[in-house]
């Protein structure tokens, strides 16, 4: 009885479905989605990325060992040093300013996702963290892999979402995927049945709230 | 300038109102309530509460001082001891069960709330986790004592929510409102207007995800 | 390999019986104490108490499971209705008034376990938080015990501490005790060397730093 | 009545001297104090700065705004990228491996002050947080300019542990204690009386144990 990440995915495999293939990222991958939708997105994902920025900071605070604690400054750092940079020319080309960025309140799915992997990690270990944030650190590499896989994706120019999934689908991004689900393989490997259906409901409520935060592109909610 | 409660809810008037007029709420007052939003509402704050017993644990652990430390003993006993049973029993008289309620999950809405409560309790200090928790343990009782001032309410038997209107409007719970005011009057009296505005964004998200929790009801959304 | 409690233990023996046969408790059995000795602990164990209050209330803030939450408000609940109103009345006999208690400065050992309790608690889950607990809630049982096997301890009103020994050795005590061996070895039996490893750590330092509380009142040290 | 970092010097100033101006200090500035004292104190430092890396974590973590989150984020980095290493480097010139320093317990008194800044952290809000992490991040540069206004004082290759102070002396240092003395007025410059009575109680209890840090190295307690 050894589990794996592949494990909490079939534990849910409803709502992990729902996520990797919701209707947000199929009408980005079929260049259907619209504009006000994906800005809306963008615009929230900002605000997530700092909440994010938390939720790394969380970890290096929480680790047990020397190595842990720089593995999870190595993700504060890349997303309060390139990824916020990365996502605000990102929101700039889609006509969204750095100043509207500043002042954006957090949408309620925003809220509900990040302070929920945050309440999770401060109740349980590093490991409870880790598999709240895995939806999101795990799911968008699969999401990408996802839409190529699919004949109806539309890649290149004519596609105005393509450069979304090129930065899902490409080898850093990857590379970190595989590098989360080793660890938390690692890990997953010498919990028990009790510790595992415990983290199974992180897994499901995590992917749930990830569900919201698509439909809050789709609905424009706020 | 020395600030009280009621700029805080100054602060967000139409969040505000919409929380405390809320649809469900009128709803509830004129009798006209489905009774399975009723139900569904009725299991989510169940969750809700037990989430609420680990708010006023983390305000006991927060605690700068010994009688701030008794105080939120007292809530956590409150709802540990009293809260739970009387709610088990009132879902008992919808037809809800104990054993449904021990395996229900928690909706998006009460996940929402109540982890935003926590993380703002475990980012800031007692004073942001009681700001958090104010448009509950204060806006049920201006619910009650709205509905009570309007003219279209209908209390006694012929609304099968009276029980309902009829404990927030207690002695005991408005009380208990009274103090958790004054706590927080005696406390805003001493803030910067820079931590006031800081205050002022807790309570309004708060606030915010207390209307998204009626609409759960309303919703039956999960 | 299915752990126990007294595996925790026996990963540190030296420091467990420096512990347990510490000098102060020596002295305590055979009467021989020096009252200052005994009542700059007992000031300090009142400190001591309030942290411990705070590491109860974290332990419900914590728990994964009602039961656990229920368990845990328990223990608060303990602390501040019962043990703290005793403690001043057992201070009040050795001639220390309520009002020296309130202005009394934490000395560095106090501060010391408490802190890292309260710090592994936060860093870990409810595992770590109960390991580090344990030298206190267990250890002082197996005190009151092992003084209570040794030919040369006074009992009765010829030792000024005998009701000191009387509270340990009480049913209660121990029965409380056992409860948290038991829930303790529940949870060993579960875990994987590398966790038993980490948690005996905690064990041992936990262990050393109440070492460190017994030489602070034999040397009176702030 | 507006506070500035020295009211807190001010409001404990017989703990403040008796810390920066410890025999340990006096002896390193005379060059007269034991190699093994130093040794001791170094190898504790090592195990010290991976706490405080943790601290600056949590610093990250409780952020109440993107700038507090960089600057926080810098910390942690500063401490994991350059300092550890320097750290062993230096270490290593006296003789001690990095090997050992990974299999070293942590002396009480490292204990003592790291886990005290971290709940202090956790229980109370940032600026708790910086109050408790100042008598390290202000007081090492205080401690080097008091070395060098003292004629007895040696500095150079007679002294063995020049490059000790050399390191507090620096700009890089000097500034970075200037920034942080004027993050914690521009804060403390709004906090009420009572307010300020807390975060002196807390200033006082972190240099209380940094003194005690300074005892270990001297004393070679473990």
């Amino acid at each position: 009885m050894s589990y794996q990440f592949d494990d909490l995915k079939k534990s849910c495999p409803t709502e992990w479905r729902d996520y990797i293939e919701h209707s947000f990222v199929q009408q980005l991958g079929d260049a259907t989605l619209a504009t006000e939708a994906f800005q809306h997105y963008l615009k929230q994902d900002y605000l997530f990325l700092i909440q994010f920025a938390r939720a790394f900071a969380l970890a290096a605070y929480k680790s047990p060992t020397l190595a842990d604690l720089k593995q999870a400054k190595e993700g504060l750092e890349a997303i309060v040093d390139t990824e916020l940079d990365l996502h605000i020319s990102y929101c700039n080309e889609w006509g969204i300013s750095e100043a509207e960025l500043a002042e954006l309140p957090e949408a309620r799915a925003t809220l509900a996702y990040t302070r929920y992997v945050l309440d999770t990690g401060n109740r349980g270990d590093l490991l409870d963290l880790h598999v709240a944030l895995s939806p999101c650190m795990v799911g968008y590499g699969e999401i990408a892999n996802w839409l190529n896989s699919r004949s109806t994706t539309i890649r290149g120019d004519s596609n105005p979402y393509d450069a979304w999934i090129a930065m899902y689908e490409s080898d850093d991004f990857q590379e970190a995927m595989q590098a989360e689900v080793q660890w938390l393989n690692e890990r997953l490997a010498e919990v028990s049945p009790a510790r595992f259906e415990q983290l199974s409901r992180v897994f499901r409520d995590a992917t749930r709230l990830e569900i919201d935060f698509w439909n809050m592109g789709l609905n424009l909610s706020e």
